[in-house]
């Protein structure tokens, strides 16, 4: 099993991408990891670790595309930057999966544009893994569809569901309709066609669910267009930070001691623990032929360990062969 | 100054109210409350509190409309409904504003019914008061229109920025338009249509926010459909339960000592106060011809004080005169 990573994408490389690679190496003896970015900051990078050098690989990949440049004019600009050659690879068959913390706009269009879509696939989508109470769950659409028709719900839900039991392990997940209220007939023109769409093609649809349902994991597939699903994922991204910004506040406001205050910040951290997204690392581009998944910009070496445990469990568990199959 | 505050909505009636109400008479000397529902229920709860019986009128409304019922039914069938009277206690000029913390859609209904529109309005709008680092600001609309086109867009953002320069004692209110990106030209054709007429129309408006821009008061209006207001409200309003039920169970299964419990719940109980929606207290609905404003259900008396303060600041800074001049 080949699984490149992007040693050019996210805020900290090449440092994490490359750690989170090594790590991925010494708990998976079947694995080998193709490292794609400029050859030379990668082999700098390596030269500061001690690893098996049989299963670490460098591919050559001298263009870069950041972070805020926009997707579909700097993928077509740069041949040669990893994102593009990551997807490519993957298409002529070097590696069975490439992952990245890089542009996630750049990301979608490449591995729209080099792998194509799965048969049957009207819209590849990007979901968010969303925190909830019970674990991580499932919203999709999460930007790369900002307005939807029924028959690409029915696809997100299908293709949510077979990921949420294929790779986070959930029995029978249940799919629910972002809505204003839970009543069939509410909410948008759009949203009261979709509603019977899913009823009538996606088994185990619960229906209308609200935003104060989220975080309490009502569904496990949370569907909503990509406008809904980016503004709920950026704004419940900024809470963590918010929060202890305001704790640290207090603290220093109120003169608590430095005993205290490290046991309090103890409990928030322990409290928060399971809504640590470096347990997740990364979601799969759902819909195009092949194993594309992006993490976080700010991933650390274990969040991109762990995305490329979840791109090794996307490749195995044939989630794709499983959608085409759901599809047609 | 006769406010009329709905004694038979909420979750916690006719207590709460009642209560909220007879704190506000002590606060300002020029005010009346008009307590609006089941007369026997209302004199009940006035037996068990010491008040100036000059300053306590009681209406008669023997119908009650419930938080979950259909609102426009409740609203055409309960004539004698604390909702419907109320809004007509206004029209008439009986009192100066009706306060409610009842079900928000037959409010809607009701106020818009009864009272109309203000002059240039074409629809009427609620907006949710939401908590930042910077203190409450409006999202708007907060779920009575759920799709909007770019002239109501202006409207809510001019109506939103007159509230908060009047009520809030927000100086110079920014405009922001919560969109995917900051850059114009990003979203769906709807808020790319929207930019350019709030860049026209609308004076201070600072482009595009994201849903990460919200806790952090980028803007003091963000503009936005009641969709994506109504997700991102309840969503928000989630938060504060969810939090202290991990904390709460992290507390527990960490044998931390009671008195080391107790601090903690106090350090985030001071770190999070300013997000008290109790000090706000309710929000009025903008562009309707008279002063009526919702709060949440569960508000306690202290809330509905604040909502009565608010009616007071609504009706005397004259946002409706303001809001007409600002329109036409």
């Amino acid at each position: 099993m080949i699984v490149a990573v992007d040693a050019a994408g996210g805020d900290y490389y090449p440092q994490n991408p490359v750690a989170g690679a090594l790590l991925a190496l010494q708990e998976n003896d079947e694995l080998t990891v193709l490292l794609i970015g400029p050859e030379a900051i990668i082999n700098k990078e390596l030269a500061t670790h001690e690893y098996d050098k049989n299963r670490v690989l460098v591919y050559n990949a001298p263009e870069i595309i950041g972070m805020e440049e926009s997707p579909s004019t700097a993928v077509k600009a740069k041949k040669n930057s990893s994102i593009v050659i990551g997807n490519s690879l993957i298409k002529v068959g070097k590696c069975q999966a490439f992952v990245s913390a890089g542009n996630t706009g750049a990301l979608l269009a490449a591995s729209t544009f080099i792998l194509g879509k799965l048969e049957g696939v009207i819209r590849p989508t990007i979901g968010a893994l969303y925190p909830t109470v019970k674990g991580f769950r499932l919203l999709v659409d999460a930007g790369a569809n900002l307005e939807i028709k029924p028959e690409m719900a029915i696809q997100f839900a299908k293709m949510g569901k077979i990921f949420c039991r294929e790779v986070l392990g959930i029995d029978s997940p249940k799919v629910g309709l972002l809505n204003v209220g839970e009543e069939e007939g509410k909410g948008t023109e759009t949203l009261k066609e979709i509603y019977p769409a899913l009823q009538a093609s996606v088994s185990n649809f619960i229906g209308n669910v609200e935003g104060k349902d989220i975080m309490h994991g009502k569904a496990d597939v949370f569907v909503c267009d990509g406008l809904v699903g980016n503004l709920i994922l950026k704004f419940g991204e900024s809470i963590p930070e918010i929060l202890m910004m305001l704790i640290g506040k207090t603290i220093r406001e109120a003169n608590i001691s430095q005993e205290d205050a490290l046991k309090i910040q103890q409990v928030i951290a322990s409290a928060t623990a399971s809504f640590n997204y470096e347990n997740v690392g990364g979601i799969p581009f759902l819909g195009v032929n092949g194993v594309s998944l992006v993490g976080h910009g700010s991933s650390t070496p274990k969040a991109i360990k762990n995305m490329i445990h979840k791109a090794i469990q996307t490749y195995t568990q044939d989630v794709n062969g499983k959608i085409i199959a759901s599809l047609n």
